[in-house]
């Protein structure tokens, strides 16, 4: 039980990535919320392949279809069934690196682990499996969206060595993130990063990257200590992303250089609301939401398939060359901005029940 | 349901922290181990506060006792329940912060959470909660040693802005970390770092850290993609400690600055192992354990209660002063480095036993 | 994971019969409850052993502390930890049966599955498991009762080939059924079933019985389906009851000798509210309660620990005779009666806080 | 989370009758496993509605598609989804019925619980639903037989009043039960039956039965105490077939009536096995099972919509007179035989994955 994620708000995913689809189930999603494939199909839209030079050449014009759990447009409360048929299955391409496990790829932590697998594409251990996670998420975020006015925003915040300057985390939209195909808020930062990855493209390597998002909308609540923090949780769903390698909320990882003085946040009244002054915490106090902006950072290796030669082995031990072939993203950071949107909505969506379940009953128990 | 962790190796946890007691229950643990309470209480006494003029003045004296589970020395299969009892309360200590929300304490969020909060201590909020996570870490370890060999070795890698030199980690010892009461294995870094705590108590203040930790003997296949990767169940495990505010493995944050070919690690032939040439990958590769060292950090924020005068609330949001009372470790990093060791434990000690249930099977079928 | 039942309301329990304690935690249980042992204790009571002529001999004299979870007499919404320490230890008492397995017993299945097994009463597969449940049970329907008025009333319905008569099902009560050591609120058929009993008891035997058990004010819409309906928890919690080999849920084993034109409920209007004409269905249509009367049996086998001599084997496979000694119920059926409540209450009360979690949600959603 | 079902042999279903598909995810299945549609094809047609005079006429004609985790005719540890695209919708027929509540099936409560339901043909409540148990089934079935040799048989035991005399365990099988459309192995009995189903489908009435099965081969060692224990697991699975009222298992309700010294099943050596002389315990002691053929029934109650006038109201309370169109079983026993197999088949490799797990790590530690 490993494809699954969320306690009410239950997904469950499928799909190799040269199979013949990628899906999931949706167990949970309340009843009678307004719902069709137009809700979804833009924001996978935003995470496909192809959009621009940045990314690969793979044209996926992938289309999700509702199987189930939603008619004449409303939810019915029972599981929804969403899948996207493999439109674009290219299996020769990835041909030669069959045999060699790729590295810092999955290949051989597949073979170890199963003993079996998927012949060419890298099976579940594609980018392509995120596909599922978009869908969802564009689900969750509806609910959010609908129920508490939540937004979520994810930009491009580093590429290698170029940084973005914060953004104002209050008015930052999507709207502007997508205006560069780097999805970097800041033009100039933006076109210092396509400069960094266009020559990595270049030299057929990669370079990495960090994406920074901001959920504005949360209310005080959310996030079930100890084990299911809010923060843990987000944890969790941010390096189940292919190729991330940190996550870090608010001050992160720079706030445990600061003296408590510094980075405590002074509770005050805002506007009858309590608040507080600054938000080193990045909306979470004790693994509970605390109706600030939640903050927070995840870090993406660079992409491990290059068409540069590197060393390598094949399944028995045997020492050898590998140039891969086929077409990847020089930097996952472009692409990454909505599986990070749409994972962060589907951890918000179930902490948000789970509160939702709880009030429901101290609110019914008498005095 | 929050208070609990892992699937097969599961612990549901309880206590507040001024309450009757702290305890667990174990459902999952393999019958035929032998367990008392002495593989338990060392790792406790390493949590404890009074160990040093760096930490808290409060002398804990947790004595672990084993409820279930256990009978003549041996496990049983069935729920292992510990208990530690309360022994050293004094709610009078925190009477006055009782009605001021504390800041960047959880004080303001478990009473927006729950509408009701317990009265002194910080309740679940507080680090003595890590009691169960470090009393259950222990059980876990000794599975992981008699059965694998994993070593688990946390350590104290930067607090404030000294930063302690990368140590090797194929040797690095509890026994060397544990030679200096700041848990640093570099005596000059130590000393730095000392001076530092010592300094920011002095100023009645505190300072954050960070913990690296080092995981030997892991076996290549732990991990369940793709939600519960064995990165992304570290990260939640990590993000559940009281104070942390990030996490990242292997090459992390500095990682995302590399190119592809530079970051990429090559597989090699180490007599007869398919093993890698170099480690960024941090021992995981598609969520999957490859056989290398796991190797991770997590950034801790200063201490939240600090002596100083603070602006904060109450919670009717009429503005005050509030400077704590009471005894607080200056920075949380030294007595962190067990609660990491054990919570990483708790996570692969439920990931390897998933893999051992899916190879006892895969064996099983015939061709 | 084999000790937890409940999804949101969720209960993991502990202790082996001769052990230290038994106990549990309850992970979920809404905060702002009222809250205290006194809650618990008398259904514990109505559980003990020793209570008339009927029952074991054994004293257990078992009292409940709340260990967590509970301040000033209010629930904190934080796992409640409930143990109940062992007074009345007589490991000798089983000196001999410890050897050779009991038949009908659990003696060789945990001997078969854990290779180990507590060397004495029973361990976890002993009656004495069950008071987890029952504590636990007391808090559930404390709940319910409050929030819903939901009332819970089993009682005995059959012994041996003694038969009580269908009580009413409206205005049954506990005190009723508690006139009667049997707890079968017919007093003619409570007089045989004790003559059957006492006859058991005389000649060393023991005898089966069936418990039923009706549940009023339970709202329309409660149960999960497909997997999680409302009948379907219910049996896999009767089930897990010791000693139960039977569920039957409204009409059960005798419905499915009828015609549908018989069987089937007419809806009626029943001043304003949507009901039926007769209840067949037990309460629960398609796996959700319809807000009728939840109705259903529970078959108990007769005690397995008798004192006559019996054939059995030891763990080397040689054939032995044992005569059971010790103090046992000659019968089950007066004692479980607070058990199947119990488990009814946390069977109800889960499924009421996941529709309620439901509802919070899809009433929120704006059109 | 409600269309879930498993623990580490996970099944996750969805698909309403007169939807676009029907379908489900497994996640869990051991890699390495030979699976292709045929494993799963033939059971599906057994369940088939139109498959004689008894049976609906509806020619479902559903054909399975399995669309992930197989590769090559093995799977790859990873996810799979089966999908049965639903080629014979008509929803017309059952305009009528969905302005009232039918008597006795889930209109109502489905309205209640979750403010909106399908428009037409019962949605999740139909017995449509169970095509994704049974495809489930297919593939647990061929792991138990692969891994064990298990063999599972269920047939018609009765219907209305008459009762299949009790068949030999040991060899029944299921060409004999399908060598009949009632699917009963005794020729008189099912004669009768066929006569009896007939006289009600004359009638526009409609009548209840009661299903057998018995599985073979299943090792000592598998149910999980104390609240999955087989039996439990097994009611639940049971309990959650439609139409289904009730469950015993061994003597059941029968055994309720009996003294101990009848009911206990004395141990034997059985040529070097420890076996039972009798089997009233219907293979489970405590939960577990203790390697003798597991033996339970499962009652139906007749189908619930019958062509004939019946009394009900509208949504808003109106009453009104419904009879029911459309084709429907007069007895959904014969083709439920294939469901029981199923869930048991999911109940068991679930639990056998469970008890693996242990093996695996309990011969793993060291003395």
């Amino acid at each position: 039980m490993s494809s699954a994620f969320g306690t009410l708000f239950r997904i469950s995913t499928f799909g190799e990535s040269h199979g013949q689809a990628i899906g999931l189930i949706i167990d949970g999603c309340p009843p009678g919320l307004a719902l069709n494939e137009s809700d979804i199909q833009p924001l996978l839209d935003r995470r496909r392949p192809g959009q621009s030079a940045l990314t690969t050449g793979r044209k996926e014009g992938d289309r999700v279809t509702i199987l189930s759990g939603v008619e004449n447009g409303r939810t019915l409360g029972t599981p929804i069934a969403l899948v996207v048929y493999n439109a674009d299955q290219r299996p020769g391409d990835y041909g030669e690196m069959a045999a060699l496990f790729r590295p810092s790829h999955a290949d051989f932590t597949y073979h170890a682990k199963y003993g079996i697998r998927a012949a060419s594409g890298g099976g579940r251990a594609s980018a392509r499996e995120t596909i599922a996670s978009v869908a969802a998420g564009a689900v969750a975020e509806k609910i959010l969206r609908a129920c508490y006015g939540v937004e979520i925003v994810a930009w491009v915040a580093a590429v290698g060595d170029i940084d973005c300057p914060p953004p104002d985390m209050a008015t930052i939209s999507r709207e502007l993130v997508d205006a560069t195909d780097v999805r970097c808020p800041d033009q100039t930062s933006a076109a210092a990063m396509r400069a960094v990855i266009g020559a990595a493209k270049e030299e057929k390597d990669s370079v990495g990257g960090i994406i920074a998002c901001v959920v504005r909308g949360v209310a005080a609540g959310w996030g079930e200590p100890v084990y299911d923090k809010l923060e843990a949780k987000l944890a969790q769903a941010m390096l189940a992303i292919p190729a991330s390698k940190g996550f870090e909320i608010g001050s992160g990882f720079a706030g445990s250089r600061l003296r408590g003085s510094q980075h405590n946040d002074p509770f005050i009244n805002k506007n009858g609301r309590i608040g507080t002054a600054t938000n080193y915490s990045g909306g979470v106090q004790g693994g509970i939401s605390n109706g600030e902006m939640v903050y927070f950072r995840v870090a993406f290796k660079p992409t491990a398939t290059i068409g540069r030669e590197q060393r390598t082995v094949d399944a028995a031990g045997n020492e050898a060359i590998l140039a891969a072939k086929g077409r990847h993203d020089p930097c996952v950071a472009p692409r990454a901005v909505p599986i990070v949107e749409a994972l962060t909505a589907l951890t918000l969506v179930d902490l948000a029940m789970r509160q939702e379940a709880r009030r429901a009953f101290f609110m019914a128990i008498p005095e």
